[in-house]
């Protein structure tokens, strides 16, 4: 495998969470992963406005300061990019090329989306809802704003207008002033830099969604849309690091392995570890239940004795949901669950 | 060029920052720079003290409370990492493959290095004082604690024991609870996570200074220490991206180019920009002198008309340092300064 100039422009402004940084429940601010498909806009919070339109009784222009004033929630929600793992799919696929590392926990502050849908007296019978940002690229030949819609039913349910995280002010990279967070959907359905909120009387047909996010086995297949996050489980790599090949040292002797795991589907039920490259496997002890959206922990009492191994775990949501030991191949590289592997050298 | 497998890694987990974030004159969290040798360590802020030994008449061991008690200082620095520019060299260096992006400016809060010397009563004679972090991982064979020196002269000038970054507590990725941060230099030198300070009798021979970090030729050329940062001038790429390949679009009539410069060698005197790829250069407008170590800002009023450019800038201090058109090679792909260039489709 290796990785083209291009690809590398990709890595070098997108942000992986480094893993150790599982150890935190809620992942601190400037650790979450980040892939911004364009430029992250400069707004001006002054004249900055969300407006909701579309089908709708009375139109709405919110500045940040009146969608404060609404009764507000906050929700922990783990997110994933829909494109973490690709960089371990053969044959290559091109795009930003993520290992393991697109993934983050945050608690997010804001105006449930259905609070404002009822607001604006939505059309019950219209089927989508729309959500534009602010930021602006090219794509498949055409300049356009960063688009993706849900349907109504599920934009009513769970997701929030996000003002704040970890309950400070959204910092610019993450959609400074509000963004949209759908909990259990794949990151690129959380709009950034939300401008406009449109209620659809038919199903959105923009790029994020009629050509990229979409499993397609090839360039002729339509494919399905990419939405929930499948089950996935990851751990804290143990011991210590090389600095330049991330080989992992372990001292023999009681070796706590530790991570988090989650999928969109249903709450996690089973987690299991393989200290053999998956030849056999043992069920991983569970943290607490989380909140609705978050990864749940896990730890394993791992007894390492010397020489090399290769640590591997997976996950199991309530939906029969299971984490393959190898995923499908997709032409655009999303949702390669495929169990993590970390070598380890034990003595 | 292409990047291998285990470049990968290393760009999966270390953070750029996207150069449209040059717009802000300190950058917001989460999106300065961060370049992670080993792993970020957990830290028990209750159990964690900072210890000053060494060559000192009395040894001190301080609490973070203790720390915060102390007249502090706050200062907005310009950290670049010593690799920024290693992906684009010629023949290929193996290691973090940094385009443009490894560089940032915060605001560091903090108790100067000076002040706890005084305290501790440093031997004045002593050459040298290290800095040990609790990060430890493998280089060279050995597992280690990272560990950088500074001659003591060096060391109690400007540099900072922060506690704080643009007014919030250091986050783990910044070294909580408490960093080293030494202007002008690369961000080697700003050991993250202290936990020593080292009055020495003897310069310090140790990895990171006796083998990384040093300009060198070949395998056999012994080298010498990298050490501040040599100019840079980067500019905010104009228009808009094509998400894949990075590649900018602008449209035809005015167009104000912006940008910053440092220097850890003396304040940026000149900053040059070329729309033809080096063929021709104008100088651009410097903004207001910034405080000494931070970046300096400026602009270029550019005709933008259609067809293909290449957009360079490139920068002067006032000891005299240029940033060349093309950077000498060296083996560790240290402070490549080559002029950044920005191909442009105007239309």
């Amino acid at each position: 495998m290796s990785i083209s100039q291009q690809e590398l422009q990709l890595a070098a402004r997108n942000h992986g969470m480094p893993l150790e940084a599982l150890r935190w429940p809620v992942t601190p601010v400037g650790l979450h992963y980040l892939l911004i498909h364009y430029d992250i806009p400069a707004v001006d919070e002054a004249a900055w406005r969300l407006r909701v339109g579309g089908r709708v009784r009375r139109e709405l222009s919110l500045s940040l300061a009146e969608l404060r004033e609404r009764p507000a929630e906050t929700r922990a929600v783990t997110m994933e990019c829909a494109g973490n793992g690709r960089a371990r799919l053969e044959p290559h696929v091109v795009s930003q090329p993520w290992l393991l590392e697109a993934v983050g926990t945050a608690e997010w502050t804001g105006v449930p989306v259905r609070a404002l849908l009822a607001e604006a007296g939505a059309a019950e019978d219209a089927p989508e809802v729309l959500f534009t940002g602010l930021d602006r690229g090219v794509e498949g030949g055409a300049e356009q704003a960063y688009q993706r819609s849900l349907p109504q039913e599920e934009a009513a349910a769970g997701p929030l207008l996000a003002y704040a995280v970890n309950g400070v002010p959204l910092p610019p990279q993450h959609g400074f002033p509000l963004r949209l967070i759908v909990p259990g959907w794949y990151g690129m359905t959380s709009v950034k830099w939300l401008a406009r909120i449109d209620v659809l009387d038919e199903p959105f047909a923009g790029y994020q969604q009629s050509v990229g996010y979409r499993f397609r086995a090839s360039e002729d297949d339509p494919g399905t849309p990419v939405t929930r996050m499948l089950p996935r489980s990851l751990m804290v790599p143990p011991g210590v690091p090389e600095f330049m090949s991330r080989a992992r040292h372990v001292a023999a002797g009681p070796c706590e392995l530790e991570g988090r795991a989650w999928s969109g589907w249903g709450p996690i039920e089973a987690v299991e570890v393989s200290a053999d490259g998956g030849a056999s496997w043992a069920p991983a002890v569970l943290g607490a239940a989380p909140p609705a959206g978050a990864w749940r922990g896990w730890s394993f009492a791992w007894e390492a004795v010397p020489g090399e191994h290769e640590l591997c775990c997976r996950a199991r949501d309530a939906a029969g949901n299971r984490q393959p030991v190898q995923a499908d191949w997709n032409l655009g590289g999303y949702a390669n669950t495929s169990v993590q592997r970390v070598p380890v050298t034990v003595a």
